[in-house]
């Protein structure tokens, strides 16, 4: 019988956790306001069309779809930038805008298998019609203060630039698809075949020590003069400046220990057009927040829009609260409040006065002071017509 | 070319309604936690076979329903107190408790003919494990209060009870069914084919003229003695009784102006169980939201909770809040801030200083002063190295 349980890879959340998720929410929200984004939602329910037949179509596989009642076929939103995207290039009279959201997005990834999460929460950031390194740079600081603001410590943002990657792979004239299928063989730590793959198209030595060394080409500052000294690429070469530009405005805002800069990042060469970052922290395997450039994103919509962006997962910040030991103790109301019968606007409005104050306050629906006996409350009010006692 | 087009009846949601409802939203979490509600979510995606064996089972053709990779039917969240009262009924361990949600729930009703919404994004509340005449007031009460805090002025509560309709119809000796299929008869305002299937259930002239008073027997509290009037049936007067005692506590409280009585209520006498109500505001020509108690909801899932809740349309709120013309301006930044190359650390700071004063800045991507004029703020300050310059 199925009739309580929940497929696989989605959760309902209960009350102690989804009040840390509202509080995270809230602060969040404050803090993009105070940035200046503005909100936009999308919605949930849209054609298959919309992310078939774009350049960054994404498998179709991973993708919930259904069957409308006039039998165009529907998705359940597979990717939230994707979405502010065409929001951005079909619907924003400016291009040049700074947008947040918290919008779900489903991944329809294989059921069997064990736990996979697709139900994904995310609070997210777009920065769109900017360009350059202090656009750049400001998203990496501002993705660390959000994941400060959640609540989370020793938060790292790893930087990389899918440029470098790009351009030692032009280098043995690679072309989008081969590259695409380079990187996806290094993500999964098979730089065997990635080299194979590469030999076969006739990668020169130099090329090779690179793609080796990729894994390795992380750290502070440092790493920067060894990247240069394995490459003569010039796509390549540009990448490590940009991001030694980054980097000397992060360190100038105060961000320096809270960078690492990663060449061998394994995010989608065909989806991201310049840096890429992943918010981390030590706590928790994967990413808590993942982001970067895709300049070339809404082209497929109809409009060229450099933007850059970030989304961070609220489910992942969860566990990352927990394990930091930072899930906070569920609050037990301040004041609860009873009466007797006819004395109901009283009641209701010492709660209203209460409230207004600023306490957490609860009104009993049953009559009588034996009801405050078993609700929790740090103080309890019995309300009779023209008095009231705390009991 | 379906690219760029949405589905029939679901929408994004641009910046400036947008963050009317991000504000409304903040308001009603804020106002559902100082009145000693938890949060809670449900997962959007769930097995059909929930929603299918249950007494209350929604219609299928209302269903966004898919195959998940392992061959099982998928439903997106069709009603989320239904989610809810399964999460109460098996994962919580009081029973006693008063939830809230923001929570979206999808309606697949036929794309053709016309917009319909099928995506409505709802904020609600639940009391569970509460009974009785003061609970009923307490939330009808804070329904309005919620309407209010909305933003909305005339707000109205139609406040009736299904038992009134229940006890006319079993006075015939009508199955659940039957009466069911009445009352949707009388929701289209088809009292006539209403009367044939009463007559024919051999229905006396007593009941007759009962229903077909039921579209008019709706008022203030003199409605009453009208209602009991016309019927000697015992669950129909005690649902009257009910209700006066409703309404002696609201009077208490303070809403009797904002409150009118309804005993010809259309909504389903198979899913509420006691008091119906619906949120008006005359704008709109829909209930921007809408409540009632249903103790026999969860016992679809395992076990008895009585409970009253009601459910916000913030999509509606929207519409209402527009036509009684209190959509806000779209704010203007307080402040925009640029900086020259290698002041970026000074720039941020004084930006992170005006935000702590609580101010919405806004720091300019690129560098020099010419950026901007063409960024809307109310001031402006262009940051040089160990120099602030208001331009």
């Amino acid at each position: 019988m199925t009739l309580k349980k929940l497929p696989t890879g989605v959760q309902d959340i209960l009350p102690r956790e989804c009040r840390v998720l509202s509080d995270v929410r809230a602060r969040l929200a404050r803090a993009f306001e105070a940035r200046g984004y503005e909100p936009v939602l999308s919605a949930a329910v849209e054609y298959y069309d919309t992310y078939a037949g774009i350049r960054n179509a994404l498998p179709q596989e991973r993708m919930f779809k259904f069957t409308d009642s006039d039998g165009r076929l529907l998705v359940l939103r597979p990717d939230a930038t994707l979405s502010i995207s065409r929001i951005a290039a079909t619907k924003l009279d400016k291009t040049r805008t700074r947008l947040y959201y918290f919008l779900d997005k489903w991944d329809a990834q294989d059921a069997a298998g064990g736990v996979k999460n697709r139900e994904i929460i995310q609070a997210g950031v777009e920065r769109l019609g900017e360009e350059g390194a202090f656009s750049d740079a400001q998203t990496i600081a501002f993705a660390i203060d959000c994941m400060r603001l959640a609540g989370l410590s020793d938060c790292i943002a790893d930087v990389g630039h899918v440029g470098y990657m790009k351009g030692l792979l032009e280098e043995c004239g690679l072309s989008d698809a081969q590259a695409e299928e380079v990187r996806a063989s290094l993500n999964a730590k098979d730089g065997l075949n990635a080299e194979r793959f590469l030999k076969n198209a006739g990668a020169g030595e130099e090329t090779l020590a690179a793609v080796r060394a990729l894994p390795t080409l992380f750290g502070g500052a440092e790493v920067f003069e060894r990247a240069k000294r394995l490459t003569g690429n010039a796509r390549a070469l540009d990448a490590v400046a940009h991001l030694e530009r980054v980097h000397r405005i992060l360190a100038d805002m105060g961000y320096e220990q809270s960078v690492c800069f990663d060449f061998g990042t394994g995010k989608s060469l065909s989806y991201y057009s310049g840096i890429v970052f992943s918010g981390l922290v030590k706590e928790v395997g994967a990413p808590v927040l993942s982001g970067g450039r895709y300049d070339d994103l809404a082209d497929d919509f109809g409009r060229h829009i450099p933007a850059v962006g970030f989304a961070i997962g609220l489910k992942r910040v969860l566990v990352a609260l927990e394990r930091q030991g930072k899930l906070p103790a569920e609050p037990v109301p301040d004041v609860a409040v009873s009466c007797e019968e006819g004395a109901e606007g009283e009641a209701d409005a010492l709660c209203k006065r209460l409230i207004g104050e600023g306490k957490r306050v609860t009104l009993c629906a049953e009559y009588g002071a034996e009801t405050l006996r078993e609700t929790a409350a740090a103080r309890r009010y019995f309300v009779k017509k023209g008095e009231v006692l705390e009991v």
